[in-house]
């Protein structure tokens, strides 16, 4: 389970849990711009009862996107390129790539049957690495790479999430009784969530769309 | 260009300098049971003048691997397992997808058409994630997941050697003027090469294949 705290990968978690798999969360810190995420994901994990696991990658060359570089501006148009094709901003280069590759390695060194991301409608708009495509392209990359592979046991990367918008994830999210107060969206990481990146603007826009009100 | 330091990626490196390549080296340290290594890719990257990188990853998991893990005896039965199809205990769980996904995020940063990685015959004899189907597959990946291959840019994945066993390596290394008095091999990683590991081993035979005495 890569468990980045959000509202998505703590969904995710839950669905797994729910579907009676045994769980193992993984955090991985790639340089955002802030570790609030993992104050999340950390009480997500404890309140799932899951074992939880974090690892830091030092890639500097990541700042070239606005989501981890400190120079860069948050894009704050609301949603702006979402549908248009185009990258955002905050593409990370490659980011999924390594996540699921991390993951990967978990999985095959622990005999795990599944990576499962939390990739879903809205991301997969814009970010490249979100799309199915991409997930069923990896599952090969891990049939031919793995000790897993070879002894013809397949990872699968399930992305249980891919076909939902944010209203769609919040009203699962309910439903699996995930603990929304415990789960962080914001790209700023202050105190309290900005309001003002794409991220809280996805997430305001998912919990009004499913007509609750968000606890976090 | 993925450089370890050994004889496999320093003279990928030579290969891709003398096609043209401007090219960029980069060396992860996963925890190996060493940093010997890392005192070659430098030498060989500055011998080369190329600029030269590294990143360091926290995978707490892959100690599974005699190669990383402290506690596990490193195999000394030479070539035990070469042409047996089985994996040796070697095998880091998913490393060279680790490695070529963060060189790919690099690539992806950087604009760069190709990864180069040192995988080659002896290798993919026992190592799942040497072979060139893994190679095929993980271009698909980049296809599908990175800006580039949003764009309709590729970016490849080049294994030149993967062809050739360690006498042709080494005859090629010398063809191409590789400085292999400073590469290095040994997976025990003290001062001086063990002479007893598989990879010691292996060095050593493609030395005498190849007729020539081994500077390091």
């Amino acid at each position: 389970m890569l468990l980045s705290g959000g509202l998505d990968s703590s969904t995710c978690l839950y669905w797994a849990k729910a579907r009676g798999y045994a769980c193992e969360a993984l955090s991985v810190l790639y340089g955002q711009r802030h570790d609030r995420e993992l104050v999340s994901a950390r009480a997500v994990a404890r309140a799932a009862g899951v074992p939880w696991r974090v690892v830091r990658l030092s890639l500097p060359w990541l700042a070239v996107s606005s989501l981890v570089g400190r120079k860069r501006r948050l894009p704050d148009a609301p949603l702006s390129r979402i549908g248009s094709g185009a990258i955002p901003s905050t593409y990370v280069p490659g980011r999924n790539t390594v996540l699921l590759s991390v993951a990967a390695s978990l999985a095959d060194a622990s005999g795990a049957e599944a990576i499962v991301t939390g990739a879903n409608a809205i991301d997969f708009s814009g970010y490249p690495d979100c799309r199915p495509g991409f997930h069923r392209a990896f599952e090969k990359v891990l049939a031919a790479g793995t000790r897993a592979g070879a002894e013809g046991r397949r990872i699968r990367v399930l992305a249980p999430l891919i076909k939902l918008d944010k209203a769609g994830i919040v009203r699962l999210a309910r439903r699996l009784r995930v603990p929304l107060e415990e789960t962080w969206s914001c790209y700023a990481g202050g105190r309290r969530p900005c309001g003002r990146c794409d991220s809280c603007k996805l997430r305001a826009k998912g919990f009004a769309g499913a007509g609750v009100e968000d606890p976090a």
